[in-house]
C-alpha cells in the first residue's frame, strides 16, 4: 500500500489545529507529516498520532518529497506557494479562496461532485464553508426532484474569521458583561477601514463588497455552489441569492434556506425521506420533541445537520429548511481531509503531465 | 383639549417601563396615570413626568374612569382583563396576541394602516415584533409597485422573550466565557418542556409548534402580515413565508428579507429613493462606507433601519433587503404609544355602542 508525505500549511490556525486532527482520524495511510507555517511559528510543536513534529518555515523547498498539501493559510500564501509545491510533484488541496473559480481547478464536496477530482491539475479547491453545507444538504434534493431557485440567509459564526477573531469577539462580551464599551477592532473585516462589536450584535457584511451591492461571501455562496452543483460558476438554470450575516456564536453556521424544486409535487415527507440516507446529512426534524438543528449540538461533528424543512403552502415545490454545521469541519478541515482522503482511495495524488501553475 | 386618564397594564415588565418613557415623550394628553400590573409588583414606584407613581393592582374594576388602556401583561391577562376594560369605556391597545386575529380588532402599523383605527370596537391590537418592522419598510414599495411575494428569515433578540429571559442569556453567556457549563432554562420557550443555551447559540424556534411544522412566531409573521397590508389575513394574492429564529442580542431585531414587486423593472436606486422618503424608515445603505443597519446603533430609536438593498440578478423586480429595528419600540412600546397617539390625533378615544368583548 502506498503511504503518502502529508504537509499542512497554516498548522497552527484554527482550521490548521483541526486538519491535523482530522488527518489523524482519517484513512489516508501518512509515513510522514510536514508541519508548516510562517516564520513566527516555527519551532512550535504540535501533536501527531503519539509524536511531537516542530512547525517548520513553508518555503518552496519545504514541499520537495512532499505527495499532498493540505493548505489552510490564506489566500495569498496558498497563491504563492502552492504553485510551487505543484511543481515539485505536490497534489494540494486549498482551503482558501485562491483558485475556487479557476476553471482548471476542481471545486469540491465529495458528497456532491467527487468525480471532478479525476480532473484535477495538481490543486483542488475546498469551498467556502457556508457554501459547503447547503450543497450537502440541497444535492440530493438537486439529484431526485431538480433544484430551480435557492435563496439563502446565513448566521455565521465568528470562528470563520479564524481564532484570533474569535477572541477579539470573546473579550467584547466580556466588556459588555461588565458593564464597559465594546471596541469593535477586528469585525466585519480585519482589512476594512472601519469596525464594529460582533458581540450581542448582528453585522450583515461579510468580507468586503462588490460593485452590485453584494458582499464577496454572498457572491462566493453563489457561484461556488453554482460550480459545484452543475460545473459552471455562471449557469442559469440554477438560480441562487444570498445574504450573509455574521452573528455572535463560536462555532457553527446556521442557515435558513429557501428552495424551489423543479418538480412541483414533493412532500416534506419525500424530502425528509430522501434526506434521512443521503451521506453527510443528519436530520434533526422533530418539532414535537424540539429538535433542530444549533450550533452548540452540531460543534465538533462532521456532519451537516438539517431540520425545520416546511412546505411553502402558497407555492408548491417550495420548502423552507435550517441548515448547521461545524463551520471549522465540513466547512474546512474535515472537508479538505475527506477530499485528500478520496484522491487516496482514487489513486489520483499524482500530478499529470500539464499541471497548473496558477 | 381633551385630557385623558391613561393606564398602563404590566408597567414593570421589559416593555411596560419602555411604554411609560414613550406616553412620557408622546403628544398625548396625560390627564393622570394609572399603572397596574400584578399582586406581586402592587406599591412598586415608577417615575412619569417627574412624579413618582405606585404600582397599583390590575383588577376590573381599576379601569374605572381610564380613557385609554395601554396592555402589555400577557396574553392571558388581555384576555381576562381589556374586555372588562372595555365595559368601563376605555379603549385599550393591546401589544399581546391576545386579540390579533379577531376580525372585529384592527391590527395597526399607523405607517400602514392607520385608517384602520376608525373601524375600532373598543380593542386595537399592536402586531407581533418582528412584523412591524418588516411591513414599516414593505409598504412604501407595495403601495408604489405592488408586492407579490415576501420570504423572511428573522435573527430575533433576546429580549423579545422578557426582561427575565434577556438576564438568563447574559447569565448563560458568563457561565461560558468562564469556562462552565451552560444551562438552558429559559428560551426557546420557558413554558416548554427543553431549554437550550442561547448564548454563543441560535435557537430556530420562537413560540411553540403548529401542526405544520412552522412556529407560531412564523405563522403570526405570515397573518399579520396579510391582515395589515391587505386586511385579509389569508389574502393569497400576497404571498409570505418566514423562518423565525432567536440570536444572543440584546436589543434590535434582524431580517432579511427577500421579496418580488408586481412591477418587475424597478431598480435598486428606485427603491433606496422611496424609502428614504418614507414614513418611519431610516435608510442606511452604503456599502463603500461600511454603513447598515445593526441592532447596537437601533437600540434605542423608533425607526426602522433599512439597507443591504441589492436586486436578484436573476429574478428581475425581486430584492433582497436587511432591516433592524428595536423590538422593544418600534416592535412594541413605541408602535403602541404611536397608535394612542393617532387614536388621540383623531378623536377615536372613545367605545362605540357595539362594544367587542372577545
Amino acid at each position: 500500500m502506498r503511504e503518502y508525505t502529508v504537509a499542512i500549511l497554516g498548522a497552527t490556525g484554527a482550521v490548521g489545529t483541526r486538519l491535523l486532527e482530522q488527518l489523524e482520524k482519517s484513512t489516508i495511510p501518512v509515513k510522514e507529516l510536514k508541519l508548516l507555517a510562517s516564520k513566527r511559528s516555527v519551532g512550535k510543536k504540535l501533536r501527531f498520532k503519539g509524536q511531537q513534529i516542530a512547525v517548520s518555515e513553508a518555503t518552496p523547498d519545504a514541499f520537495t518529497g512532499v505527495d499532498l498539501v493540505l493548505a489552510s493559510a490564506g489566500g495569498a500564501v496558498s497563491k504563492r506557494l502552492l504553485p510551487e509545491a505543484v511543481k515539485r510533484g505536490a497534489v494540494c488541496v486549498d482551503n482558501t479562496s485562491a483558485f475556487r473559480m479557476e476553471k482548471e481547478v476542481p471545486l469540491v464536496v465529495p458528497e456532491v461532485n467527487e468525480e471532478a477530482l479525476k480532473e484535477h491539475r495538481g490543486i483542488i479547491a475546498n469551498p467556502n464553508c457556508s457554501t459547503i453545507q447547503m450543497v450537502v444538504a440541497l444535492e440530493p434534493i438537486r439529484q431526485k426532484y431538480g433544484l430551480k431557485q435557492v435563496i439563502v440567509s446565513t448566521y455565521q459564526a465568528a470562528s470563520g474569521a479564524g481564532q484570533s477573531a474569535l477572541e477579539a469577539m470573546k473579550t467584547e462580551a466580556r466588556n459588555y458583561l461588565s458593564g464597559q464599551e465594546m471596541h469593535g477592532e477586528v469585525f466585519p473585516v480585519k482589512s476594512e477601514p472601519k469596525h464594529y462589536p460582533l458581540a450581542f450584535n448582528l453585522l450583515p457584511q461579510i468580507d468586503v463588497f462588490e460593485e452590485d451591492g453584494y458582499t464577496h461571501e454572498e457572491w462566493k455562496m453563489i457561484h461556488e455552489t453554482k460550480k459545484i452543483m452543475s460545473g459552471e460558476m455562471n449557469d442559469p438554470t440554477l438560480k441562487v441569492t444570498a445574504t450573509c450575516v455574521r452573528v455572535p456564536v463560536v462555532i457553527g453556521h446556521g442557515e435558513s434556506v429557501y428552495f424551489t424544486t423543479k418538480t412541483p409535487d414533493v412532500t416534506v415527507k419525500d424530502l425528509r425521506a430522501l434526506l434521512e440516507v443521503a451521506p453527510g446529512v443528519v436530520v434533526q426534524d422533530d418539532p414535537k420533541q424540539q429538535l433542530y438543528p444549533q450550533p452548540l449540538t452540531a460543534e465538533g461533528s462532521r456532519a451537516t445537520y438539517v431540520g425545520r424543512l416546511r412546505a411553502d403552502h402558497e407555492n408548491p415545490g417550495s420548502f423552507n429548511m435550517w441548515v448547521v454545521s461545524d463551520n471549522l469541519l465540513k466547512g474546512a478541515a474535515w472537508n479538505t481531509v475527506q477530499i485528500a482522503e478520496r484522491l487516496v482511495a482514487n489513486e489520483l495524488v499524482s500530478v499529470p503531465e500539464d499541471p497548473y501553475l496558477g
